[in-house]
């Protein structure tokens, strides 16, 4: 059996059949990750190498495990967020498939460039826009760009991607001047754009992007849109595809 | 009475009850223009200097002399849109409101740097990609970057823009990345995008930018996308807006 701590709670995912741990007070995976891992396209027969960056309590990987057998990999530098990842996988029996390492993306060795896909749910806000920069929580780590800027993945990217790997984000869609620049400066190519909105009519407010490394200039790709929710505050029939399966 | 040659005929324009000639044999306004005009946000109050690149036949101008009142502007290079341009504004009596220049884009004067809005819908496709280049004609001009690249227009609307002067576009969503690249290279942020999908479930087929020169990065809004017809073929309700009024 697999303990929880206090304020922890087991959720399901119910098209993937996984069970994930998620904690009031460190962290919940959110609609952003749910998003990403849908947006992959992962190769069902060769085999490839995946990293997950900023991979919190592991839902994307978890998730992913559902689309492959092929081993994966995420990277964390919190460590209950590692821990509570780990047990995810413990109560899932992926111990065989996922691999979660802690430490600090920055210093995660690159020497080798042999990756073929990497998922990056990095921090959105820029911490000059931060009014509570003094309160550096787990939450605000997540959520900000202090420990980890977009720089900084983008360039970890670049260096532990093959020539023509795939780099997948989810972002958000007021950063994408800010997203397009970054990524054509560190080697990229933008292949597929996909928006979502909180409910017609309104702004997006979220971004998926994949985006190749080394792969050459072919033209964007801009998906249909994703509305999540209906008037009624329902999801609509394409997001309860993606929560619940079709 | 305005004269019609060969291949003309006089469109109409409902919603913003005017008249303007097309030919077959040269151009035809596209949904595009109509959609770049529709995007555009002019003042009402106060006096503004407008001017719209690559105005072919007038299309834009004409169309947002029903906005406001204020003296607008258009450069043409072939003559006889030109032309036919001048014949639609006689026809419409707009000959005091609307002028359109003839010449290149890459020889219009621009010391001053006083214009407050500039719209664009330029040659799409960059000629390496087009297979028909030996066939330079009339559609060509319009069509492919032969006499004017994306790099000359972003150059020349830097260079007639005050600061803070906005710079409106329709393009192929193919494009972005060039246009993101383009516009930040260029001095300009980028304020608002809208796409254009064709139908439910199409991939985009325009996008609309309005980007900022000298405004700095303040957050890019993503609209809500606008999907032009239904399963039907039939116009949407938001399209039959923009053609014929509310």
């Amino acid at each position: 059996m697999v303990e929880l701590k206090e304020f922890e709670r087991i959720d399901y995912l119910f098209r993937e059949n996984r069970k994930i741990i998620q904690s009031k007070r460190f962290f919940s995976f959110s609609l952003d990750a749910v998003l990403l891992a849908d947006f992959v396209n992962l190769p069902q027969k060769r085999q490839f190498k995946y990293l997950d960056f900023c991979s919190g309590n592991g839902i994307i990987p978890i998730i992913l495990s559902a689309k492959t057998t092929n081993p994966l990999e995420g990277i964390e530098l919190q460590s209950e967020l590692v821990e509570m990842a780990r047990r995810s996988i413990e109560l899932n029996q992926l111990e065989n498939q996922i691999t979660i390492h802690e430490g600090d993306l920055n210093e995660f060795p690159h020497g080798n460039a042999d990756y073929d896909f990497i998922t990056c749910n990095p921090p959105y806000f820029l911490l000059e826009n931060s009014k509570e920069i003094h309160r550096l929580t787990s939450h605000h780590l997540a959520r900000h760009e202090v420990s980890l800027t977009m720089d900084q993945w983008l360039f970890k990217a670049s260096k532990l991607l093959k020539d023509k790997g795939r780099l997948y984000i989810v972002h958000r869609p007021e950063r994408l001047d800010d997203l397009m620049e970054g990524l054509l400066q560190h080697g990229f190519s933008v292949k597929r754009i996909k928006f979502a909105y909180p409910k017609v009519g309104a702004l997006a407010n979220i971004v998926l992007i994949e985006a190749i490394y080394r792969g050459g200039r072919r033209g964007v790709r801009i998906e249909p849109p994703l509305i999540v929710h209906q008037e009624n505050g329902e999801y609509t029939p394409e997001m309860k595809a993606i929560y619940f399966g079709e």
